[in-house]
């Protein structure tokens, strides 16, 4: 179909995992100082003369405890746009959404009970106002970002699999140079009437149907570990192997004890799917040939990761976990 | 195409006025007050059981100076949802978004120039930072509220018409049982790269699409005058009839100087049309068989056109302006 391609190719979609934007275990509560990182290091790897210390704000709303808008808005000159690369912004909801989702359990539907049906509203309403507050922090990076919701944008599902996802808004917004900002949503669902849809979920499909150049997690630890990251003896998996039929393997680091099952796992707040959903949704990904790159939110290594310096080779002193396929 | 018709009639679209539930002189300002008593209203109005005490509101978000989430949560029983009739809400920008739309020059097009790209990214922030308001203050009086941007359904005009605008989801949030938020918002334009599209613009396509029953303007005065409403003897146009060639006159009151023109005014706070726009628009409607009833937010007028009330005849004591199809 015409309307699949962006007039260029997708350079990144970047997932900015709930638990590292948000204070897991503070209802409604942002990480600040983690967004405000994050978002400051999206600019940096994207925008081509991002050194310039120039930044114009593109969040022009009042500022608590002021009554005008901000006055760098009479800044803009009639300089052209900067040169940016094409990317997605794909959230999940981490202290947002879950508790109103698991109190009602949306993902189990049936929206003709009054529970369920205000849990979903409740839902909406509270992964929305994580969006906006996403999209105003990096729009206060100058980044021309533009929040989407899978609801309004008419997505929706089967028996929680992704159905429905026409793609052409996405791609009509990138192609006129904005940066489409999505989220894990509540959406509707033709056998059970409601779910939950995933970030996690999401990207694959945009990833399927975009190809961009990498994939990039940014989460609140390094990686993936063989065992739960707050062990002594966790080890970071640095790089996996993803082969034609889906399956993966850990090859690197080798580890010792190959008898005994590695427990994949991080100290994510998922209800969504824990380690091994993220991993088994990471190599589908893998498996189209795209890299990607599993790592700490607000490090060198996320910056080393946005930037694609990682598609060259891994350098041994970078802390996450690749996964990539291997032919 | 079959997809046109909501499973039930639509029974109303309500527009918002951004005038009448913002602080038009301050900027990003909500009138809570009126804004709490607009949806107490529409909850009375469309809800068949609403005269029960027993609310229960679907924002479950953390109150301002709470670090829990409201209690009344767990008072959802298993009683089936109350029957509502199908109704769709859309509001005007008041305050928000104008401020960042005409520094910009949005409506103007033009996304290359770094002014107009940041406003386009400014204004959507502003307006659906009022969305995510208005939708909480809604769900906070039990109603299931959905809120859907413009942009994200995939709106789009070609030199400032509309002409991209698939209502499918709108009809599916209808049908199952959701209550559809709309608002103004900044979209793209094939010719001139993007624009604003009106909240009235929005309804004139609904209604055409969805033949509701009726449409409720909700303002900040009464309703259409002849002269500025601030003026001593400013006179409240009552009944205008549209006839099938959509021009239209005044049928109540007789005004007395005929051979001098009307000079159509409300004191909104609208960059996007004045009153000749918002009559013009109605009439579009009013041509349609379709009943336009423009009155003061949070009135007993308010109250008698949003319950239906005037379709069998508008009574001497009701305050407002009726555009009514005349055959």
């Amino acid at each position: 179909m015409e309307h699949k391609k962006t007039a260029k190719r997708l350079r990144c979609i970047v997932k900015l995992g709930g638990a590292a934007i948000t204070c897991k275990n503070k209802l409604e509560t942002i990480d600040e100082e983690n967004l405000k990182e994050v978002s400051s290091q999206i600019r940096q790897a994207f925008v081509s003369d991002s050194t310039s210390a120039n930044v114009l704000g593109m969040d022009w709303s009042k500022r608590p405890g002021q009554s005008e808008a901000p006055s760098f808005v009479n800044d803009f000159g009639d300089q052209p746009v900067a040169d940016s690369e094409s990317y997605i912004v794909v959230h999940g909801a981490g202290s947002f959404g879950h508790f109103q989702a698991s109190k009602s359990g949306v993902h189990k539907g049936g929206l003709s009970r009054p529970l369920v049906k205000a849990g979903f509203v409740a839902t909406r309403i509270s992964v929305t106002s994580l969006n906006l507050e996403i999209v105003r922090s990096l729009a206060r990076e100058g980044i021309p970002s533009i929040g989407m919701s899978p609801f309004s944008c008419g997505w929706s599902t089967c028996q929680r699999n992704m159905t429905e996802a026409d793609i052409s808004m996405v791609i009509k917004a990138i192609d006129a140079g904005f940066i489409p900002v999505l989220h894990g949503d509540a959406v509707l669902d033709t056998l059970q009437e409601c779910t939950i849809l995933s970030g996690d979920v999401i990207i694959r499909h945009l990833a399927a149907e975009l190809k961009p150049e990498f994939v990039v997690f940014l989460t609140d630890v390094l990686g993936v570990f063989d065992r739960p990251p707050v062990e002594p003896d966790a080890v970071l998996i640095r790089e996996i192997a993803v082969r034609e039929d889906g399956s993966w393997s850990v090859v690197k680091p080798k580890l010792e004890d190959t008898s005994k099952p590695v427990e994949f796992t991080v100290a994510a707040h998922d209800t969504t799917g824990g380690m091994v959903t993220k991993i088994t949704e990471a190599a589908m990904i893998a498996k189209l040939g795209i890299d990607v790159y599993i790592t700490k939110a607000g490090t060198d290594h996320s910056v080393k990761a946005l930037s694609g310096f990682l598609k060259g080779g891994i350098p041994d002193d970078w802390l996450g976990t690749a996964i990539r396929y291997m032919s």
